[in-house]
């Protein structure tokens, strides 16, 4: 039995009602031609620009008042820091987030927009860690883990969710036949196995090559740590997956697929063109899996989680004009 | 009585359901600091990447099925061609467009792609017109108006019902104060006014400088033609606003404001980075207003429409390194 069930996503979309968005989910006819419709749930119009925001709301929600009062805490150079930060505000109380003392500009300043506070500490990610533990000892503040913890695989699990019903409901029931999947520490994929596991969904995961610490987990059959290569693909880079995350999707993922960086550019400017919607790089890996596999048994139904939307500007323009 | 009243775009809306998406709405808290909540209706995100497929849509479903099926035709170099080439797609009957020789290559393939005929023909609006005209005359077929036609202004008005339908709820019923709308032929402002006449909404336009046809027309109290000037905002560069339209307008419309190029681009790039959405330039232009201005009366809710999405990727790549 998965140590996260459908009941459990059930719940945390109830708890999460008017306080997330039901992001929109485009049809996306590129792939006709071989028989495939793609279905996109565009969780970068989600607040905060990510999926996260589902996660962290739903972890903040359910800790007791006495202990969430006293504060919360993070580590993060990326979208789960906003989404700690955006929870933070919404319960009014407190977040210290430990961000990269390198961190860009403008990820610092979203967070400070969000009322958090930032401790800098370090480049890498056990620096951050360890002081986000050592506010934790201090303040009493509990840590919001960004991605290994059943409350926020239960919180991400709710996108698929909704994808899976409103596939279902533009298809006469016919519903999603395959869901691909982008994988950073796995949180999202997690919540979707749950999901298509008890809808008898195909599910299939997208990491960036050399970023493929689920992909080389999955084919050992153990937990591998990776070195992350250089990648486009900034959110889709941990070092290791989360352990829950790995259980979970062991027993349900069909199989793995890496993108390299011209691939999230072109899916990027392929939802920009077509979608007029903003992808970060990390947000286009599972759709260019999708654009690029003809995957087993001939799906005709294909659902894409296109994860976010928090890119630099300068990024954009240039894959604009690479890809455009 | 305003020659389009509320009760035919609430038709409109039914006859739609369906049809066209009902439109993400965003709260945008960048003018907080005075007070101001913006509210952006997500238009570049309806179907073909702009509000016109309301209308088209609308028109052509209001035709008699022995009309109809004779065929369509139009004349348009923008977003209405896509729109009634994808009316004509759903009805499964056949249209023909007139588009300018020197026409874009991807607003070509955007309509051959929906599977409308394109004929080709001179530079000008007028040498379109007269082609649409000779065409209809030869086959019978139906010409769909691009802005100056009661079905045509109650589709579009839908757009606006959405939005104040949906900020009423998301504010308790305070519902919106302000809204403000782009300004072309006026098609998507008389709907508009239809609506917020009946709500008690003020009624603001955006028009690039240069191509102010509706506020020259309004301060005259007649309709006035203008030469249009060079501007970012292709879709807002009409010779002069419909009959229809100015007549709705005159009787609803509070304040002009006029933009240019640079506000329109920030404006642009104030979607996309915060918001995770693609905007065309003139899809922009009434955010500029909502941003720049200070209405009177204090609004609190500030309506504005996003109209399209439909724009060139060297402008977009060009915009963000000037104004990100």
């Amino acid at each position: 039995m998965l140590p996260v069930q459908l009941e459990d996503v059930q719940n945390a979309a109830e708890r999460l009602r008017g306080q997330v968005r039901r992001t929109p989910v485009f049809r996306d006819d590129s792939q006709a031609q071989r028989g495939v419709t793609l279905w996109l749930k565009a969780e970068n119009l989600q607040h905060i620009g990510a999926f996260k925001a589902r996660g962290a709301l739903h972890a903040v929600g359910r800790l007791p008042p006495r202990v969430r009062d006293r504060g919360l805490v993070t580590y993060s150079s990326g979208n789960h820091a906003q989404a700690v930060a955006l929870a933070a505000s919404r319960f009014g109380i407190r977040a210290t987030i430990a961000m990269p003392t390198d961190a860009p500009a403008v990820k610092v300043a979203r967070v400070r927009e969000l009322g958090a506070t930032i401790e800098f500490a370090g480049t890498t990610s056990s620096e951050r860690k360890k002081r986000a533990e050592a506010i934790a000892r201090e303040t009493g503040a509990t840590i919001i883990e960004p991605f290994d913890h059943p409350h926020i695989v239960a919180g991400a699990g709710t996108a698929t969710l909704e994808l899976v019903g409103e596939v279902r409901a533009r298809t006469d029931g016919a519903g999603l036949d395959a869901l691909v999947v982008p994988v950073g520490g796995g949180g999202l994929l997690a919540g979707a196995c749950v999901v298509c596991a008890a809808a008898g969904i195909d599910v299939y995961t997208a990491e960036p090559h050399g970023c493929d610490a689920m992909a080389q987990s999955l084919a050992a059959g153990t937990r591998v740590a990776v070195q992350p290569a250089p990648t486009l693909g900034d959110g889709l880079k941990p070092v290791r997956v989360g352990a829950l995350n790995f259980e979970v999707a062991r027993h349900v993922v069909r199989d793995s697929h890496r993108v390299n960086d011209s691939e999230m550019g072109a899916g990027l400017v392929h939802v920009l063109t077509r979608h007029k919607m903003l992808l970060e790089p990390s947000g286009a890996a599972a759709l260019a899996v999708a654009m690029r596999e003809q995957l087993p048994d001939s799906p005709a139904n294909v659902g894409v989680l296109l994860s976010g939307g928090n890119v630099d500007p300068s990024t954009v323009a240039r894959l604009l004009q690479e890809h455009a």
